[in-house]
């Protein structure tokens, strides 16, 4: 079973318009509305991948119960630890200046709810074989709730993927985590700028290891992404660039990523899925899911090789 | 007592950003939340006032929920019927750039529900002095509602207040309500162009009678609004501009027009409260308040004074 982490779930609105003009009224032509965050997304792609999953975080207020109503229709068992707070909401305005995010910090948790929560999130992992701890926290969770959740889960035999960035992810990594995922962006301050080229994401992914993190995979948008095993550095590719909705591509290369670790596959395989499902993520015009024809057919095409990283072989 | 109607209720969020860039993600620094609408403000307006009031209108999903929870909290006797459709919210990002309003169109009335409301309404009015009809009509009721509801409330023996603008005014003028109350550009589709002069405004109020209004109030803003009664044109002002938050300060000024009509009392001393009021609820951050302190003072500062009509003396 693998056991998905989303602290900080939301009901993400989507608005189209017209155009936006700042200052001005305007009439919502479409709304639409699903719960999200991170770790929801993973959820849902492993729900969708057939993989045993428990989504795990803390909602409350009428948009938690939303939170909680969509995902048991959506068949993904759920243990949302209630909270005083009203869960968050993000909205995205859609119009030709392209998609302008809102997002909304939060409820603020009580250190008596982060308590709760991680009492319920120990009783899980005990039969869980892989965690994945995903997104930020909301507000009055500790800065350290990642690497803390790691240790619990490591205690209880489970393997760990983190996907987290800035404070979170520094703290996360002293605990060692299995695998980490960020973006480019989300490292810059701890590799000092957003690494750009391919030589750049394989070096980063080092300075993760170096870190604490046992492997490390960084994404690089539609450039696909690099991934350091050990010593050992690959760039993953789809054959063709994928138009759509880039908005949860991330949590399903996670979602594959967790498979993986469940399964002990071998990590070119992994790898080669994580690529194919994340490019068929864009086709898919909602977050959490991926169009499934597109995966099969990227699957036989995507590339997988092992780079050679010349700074790191004279260390 | 006062029926106010408010066909489509809102949960009204307010978000603050530091600037609003199209395209861009934003970190939301505030968010506020509350029921609102035109109908909804009138009542809490009535409520504030010491006005007995009942509030109907159409709700429905965990949004109607929601309105109906935060109305029943303010103390506001609510008869809201349920469809089977989402309330809307509408969004309003503060930034330096202003007030950027997103307006979710509501839910989709079916024939049923808009039955069982008329129903509702007609059970209401029997008891009801003063009818108030706010706002615009969510998808799927006609476009004659407010021409059907002033019939019904007629002949209940109620007075009709409407405040609504375009096609919706146009029918419900046809039954003859006893006063409305548009703002200047609510009417540029049924006076040709929107009164930009104190002339314009009170020859617009006019055509308001002519089209079958026994009275009407144009409001123009920090302007003030005139009146016609009859053929009687009066202008009303505060003696100092005020500034703040000008949403629903038309409400207020819808409000105390009602409690005017369901009291009797003269029309210069209603015409004189509402101005006051009015302005005071610009002073109050929210739509549906307003500060007490500044409408006492106000109060004995306004001015409401007869205005020579010369184009209507030489009809």
């Amino acid at each position: 079973m693998i056991v998905a982490v989303c602290p900080n779930p939301a009901i993400d609105v989507t608005y189209t318009v017209p155009e936006l003009v700042p200052g001005a009224s305007h009439r919502v032509i479409t709304t639409r509305s699903r719960a999200g965050g991170k770790g929801v997304n993973v959820a849902r792609v492993l729900s969708r991948l057939g993989v045993e999953t428990r989504l795990l975080g803390l909602a409350g207020g009428t948009t938690g119960e939303s939170i909680r109503e969509q995902l048991r229709d959506a068949g993904i068992p759920v243990d949302l630890t209630a909270v005083a707070g009203e869960s968050r909401r993000t909205v995205t305005v859609v119009s030709p200046a392209g998609a302008t995010v809102l997002n909304e910090p939060g409820p603020v948790v009580t250190a008596a709810e982060w308590t709760a929560f991680t009492a319920r999130f120990a009783a899980a992992v005990a039969s869980a074989e892989v965690v994945v701890l995903s997104g930020s926290c909301p507000p009055g969770v500790p800065v350290t709730a990642y690497r803390d959740l790691t240790v619990a889960a490591h205690a209880a035999g489970a393997v760990v993927l983190v996907d987290a960035a800035g404070a979170t992810l520094r703290h996360a990594l002293t605990a060692r985590p299995d695998l980490v995922k960020p973006n480019a962006d989300e490292i810059a301050d701890l590799v000092g700028a957003p690494p750009r080229t391919r030589a750049e994401a394989v070096s980063a992914a080092h300075r993760l290891g170096d870190l604490g993190a046992a492997a490390a995979v960084v994404t690089r948008g539609a450039a696909g992404f690099v991934a350091v095993i050990g010593e050992t550095a690959y760039e993953a590719r789809a054959p063709e660039t994928v138009l759509g909705n880039p908005t949860g591509a991330g949590d399903a290369l996670a979602a594959v990523l967790a498979r993986g670790l469940a399964t002990g596959q071998p990590w070119s395989s992994t790898l080669a899925q994580a690529a194919a499902v994340s490019a068929a993520a864009v086709v898919s015009p909602c977050a959490g899911d991926f169009d499934a024809p597109t995966a099969d057919r990227l699957l036989t095409h995507v590339t997988v090789e092992e780079v050679t990283d010349a700074a790191r072989r004279h260390r």
